[in-house]
């Protein structure tokens, strides 16, 4: 029997209906195969949080707050007043903040992982975002943070992000991979209302013609130069690690889907390819549908359920670090529940 | 200012963008407004699983699992293998098992509430499923053994059951209550195969008829006698007492939200009215869309948005064991995320 036929088998024997469990029975299903393991386990759950600011947010084009938020939400989340402080010291879930290229020049000796690649990307509505040493950089950075957290023995993560404009990188990804029109792709992002919005969508048609987005022969690495951000460059990194680790990795919401986008395109190039990324739905965990417009089709593009439908689009891997216990149920359920021979309950006549 | 004009200045002043923790938001509102405070809390939550058997589940005309499950499920929720055991225990969630009417006399010393009724119900299909005073004294045990929960410190409560043959009384008590054909209550329950649905489903349209389910001037008590289960019965004053007592009601399934209904019935009955079962939506949190047929339109009727959407269709209080934890992240990022003031971070320009 396979791995994947011995887990159903363990599965259905278990003292509930067949399928009574839904979608915990498919999250079980997918964790034991990750970890080719007919009792999974999920071992010190982790949270990056990578930070990065964006030229074109000063412009304040796209966005109702001020790029300076960025900065100051770094500030929050050392000072633990964030949602995802919140949320992960709930759940006991590990939290790591890692300035990718926030624009401000941080006391080196605030808990977090400095790796800034520079004061946040140029404004992409005229220039490059960033150079490819950049992207390149940011990539390596991003796999050697996993790297580490995989070194201490963690086994569990989900990345999450905190840019000002950051919606707005995430958009043009989306219509470059998946080849839609933006207005199916730029969403209100923290807030805009409809002019905001309007301008929001105009700005980044400009940025669309000016980077010829509706070109194919773009790589995922020039993509990153043109219109990226550095907090997604470095997710992309950490994702391409993440899974060459066969760690159990949790999608957020609109961002962090927009850097897997491009993490899969990055592997599509690469000449070996492992057989894991040929079916990408079963091997991540989607935490949650974002609220953000544009995230419902990413996650139909990528053929993914999310666990969670909570309306909620606030990013930071506030989805993924909610949707961690119910990884945990379903490990649970698989590790600790009787079955009907264990527990002498009859089955059907 | 109301407490809910409060309560809302808060959730918006915390850091993050209005509304980004959508159904979250509604959740803190909603428990701060139950409770009439700006920090409300949860305190020792619990789940309550009411047992009881069928008699026409003897006859094996509506369920493929034979009686005996329900008294081998209640032993196995003893020895800690069952889905509601493991769930409870990895969130630190009371549970209390209940006979309330099993046809099978337990070992008195079994840890569990002993309230039997009677040895099952009588076969509704030929006779009445219960007397009067079996209703009354099934409502009254409920209510006690809320009021003792809630004594002991408990301010937020869900409930569950098990009782092989109990979708189908659910099935009759909606097609009933919410005055739909049964062909769109009835569903396959423990998971009937497409002919052992079909002899459900007639059975129970032989079953409406001999207890006349078409008429209007039927009492709640009455519908409890003709077609009830101990469990159900017993769940009604369990759901009266805990509203009663301005607790935290957190409703499961299918099974569940029919014995709301019941609930809802008996107190529009009443002589005297509290103004709180006037907005049922309003003050009670539902956890889960079951996957069982009929529950999404329950809901709908309610007027209910599930917190959880997991193609569950387990019963036991699984549903509700699983929201637990998203009602206490609710809770904790209204009492413990920063404000925009007071952690220093700048508000839309």
């Amino acid at each position: 029997m396979t791995i994947q036929e011995q887990l159903l088998h363990k599965i259905n024997n278990k003292t509930k209906p067949v399928g009574a469990l839904g979608m915990l029975e498919e999250l079980a299903l997918k964790i034991g195969t990750i970890q080719n393991t007919l009792s999974p386990i999920i071992n010190k759950p982790h949270i990056v949080v990578f930070a990065g600011d964006h030229g074109i947010a000063a412009t304040g084009k796209v966005n109702p707050y001020p790029q300076a938020v960025t900065a100051q939400m770094v500030l929050n989340f050392v000072n633990g007043g964030a949602a995802i402080n919140v949320f992960t010291k709930q759940h006991n879930i590990g939290l790591t903040v890692v300035d990718a290229g926030v624009n401000v020049d941080f006391d080196p000796s605030l808990p977090i992982v400095h790796a800034k690649i520079n004061h946040g990307t140029a404004d992409y509505s005229q220039y490059n975002a960033m150079s490819i040493d950049e992207v390149n950089a940011a990539i390596e950075k991003g796999r050697s943070i996993v790297q580490a957290l995989f070194d201490e023995g963690c086994n569990t993560i989900g990345f999450g992000e905190m840019g000002i404009g950051n919606t707005s990188s995430a958009s043009l990804i989306m219509h470059h991979l998946l080849n839609l029109p933006l207005n199916e792709c730029v969403g209100r992002g923290t807030g805009a209302n409809d002019e905001q919005l309007q301008r929001k969508l105009g700005t980044l048609e400009d940025v669309s013609r000016l980077h010829e987005l509706n070109r194919y022969d773009i790589t995922a690495h020039q993509l990153l130069c043109r219109i990226g951000g550095f907090e997604i460059a470095m997710m992309c990194g950490a994702y391409l690690k993440a899974v060459e680790l066969n760690m159990v990795v949790v999608l957020d919401g609109f961002i962090s889907t927009a850097a897997l986008l491009v993490a899969k395109k990055m592997y599509a190039q690469q000449p070996t390819k492992s057989p894991l990324w040929g079916d990408l739905e079963g091997l991540l965990v989607f935490a949650h549908c974002s609220d953000e417009n544009g995230h419902r089709k990413m996650l139909e593009h990528l053929n993914a359920k999310p666990i969670l439908q909570l309306g909620m689009r606030l990013g930071e891997g506030t989805g993924a670090a909610l949707a961690i216990p119910i990884l945990q149920s379903a490990i649970a359920f698989l590790n600790e529940m009787a079955s009907f021979e264990s527990a002498g309950v009859s089955g059907k006549e």
